[in-house]
């Protein structure tokens, strides 16, 4: 599959097509560090929107739930999806009201997706979802057994039409504005990870272990 | 309006219900304490997931862009829209791959938006997202003028039929998995407002105002 994803009339940006990205050296590292999507589906021509953790393996993602999810029954029939990934980086703050804006990173994928029905693959997009939340996770954690692997669905959605929109640096004015006494910038933010919790039933002796510790460093891009 | 809003057919959990909650002292704090909102709208079936910026004035949610915005122009048409806002509290980490999940709190809210068009309440909307992004600082900046009132399209959307999902707290393991010899704990995150950046055209001598160096304070909760 080619890096370079083409445009089509629906991933286009209509308004400041500067903004957009279609490649997927773009696109991935934001689907990356994000810990979660937001799902849109339509029923009946009620739109949801269902925000969810997810999980990238090479060029699709997956997303699950419990087998009893209506989410999921609805998307797996095979209905039109829109999955949607947002970082949030700065706050943009202009001379005039007008001009405040937000700097960040998002990304839009249409398609439809797929049950996945083999054993392997729903395990192999299990530790991707733990992988994805922290990586080193899989390696010491009990693996799903066949029972869980039952109840949970797993489906793929290829990423293949898809644009990534980004917004950076400082505010712009309007020239007469410049001039005003007042302060502008941007204020940098990001999603922050603070010291673990121990589980309140966690056995004595267990210490938090360096990947989890180090995690906050690791995400912070 | 009364502060419990009632469960719809389409707002009411089906799975984990007692997650759900449906009273606008649950709902506006998180609607508050985001940057961003998710909307949702489909258009010939083709659902679209939108990142944008938002307020709320009272019982109302209100969302802007250009007038030329083909994302407002559909929705001002009536179509049904969902807005969904989610954020992120924390890693839950069980000693399960299985029972790996996060702590959030996210608000639905289902209805059809419209178009505002009387320019007080259009400037009234305007303040409102210059405040949400950070108190204080409509009263320093330059005002909307008519043009640019004009080439804003601002969308009102009732809080009516809305619902909030929150997980708190730390893993669930099955019970034979407690003797494993694996961390488990939550790692919390929450989005963190690093040292403003200053404009690189800021006039000298302008220094950052008290409401922004205190952002990071006054957000987190």
């Amino acid at each position: 599959m080619s890096v370079q994803l083409n445009p089509t009339e629906k991933t286009r940006l209509k308004r400041l097509p500067k903004r957009g990205h279609f490649d997927r050296h773009t696109i991935y590292p934001i689907l990356d560090e994000a810990f979660i999507c937001h799902v849109g589906f339509a029923i009946e021509g009620q739109p949801y929107v269902i925000p969810t953790g997810f999980a990238r393996i090479d060029d699709d993602l997956y997303i699950h739930g419990s087998a009893a999810s209506r989410m999921l029954r609805n998307l797996a029939s095979g209905i039109d999806v829109c999955v949607t990934v947002t970082l949030i980086d700065g706050l943009v703050l202009a001379r005039s009201a007008f001009h405040h804006s937000m700097n960040y990173r998002s990304v839009v994928i249409l398609g439809k997706a797929e049950l996945v029905t083999d054993f392997d693959d729903k395990n192999r997009a299990l530790e991707a979802f733990t992988e994805h939340i922290i990586p080193g996770r899989w390696a010491e954690v009990r693996w799903p057994t066949e029972l869980e692997l039952k109840a949970t669905s797993v489906l793929k959605l290829p990423i293949d039409e898809a644009s990534a929109k980004i917004r950076t640096g400082g505010p712009i004015d309007d020239d007469e504005d410049y001039t005003m006494n007042v302060w502008a910038g941007v204020i940098p933010l990001s999603l922050h990870a603070a010291a673990p919790i121990n589980d309140e039933k966690l056995t004595d002796g267990i210490r938090v272990p360096d990947y989890v510790s180090n995690h906050s460093q690791n995400r912070e891009s």
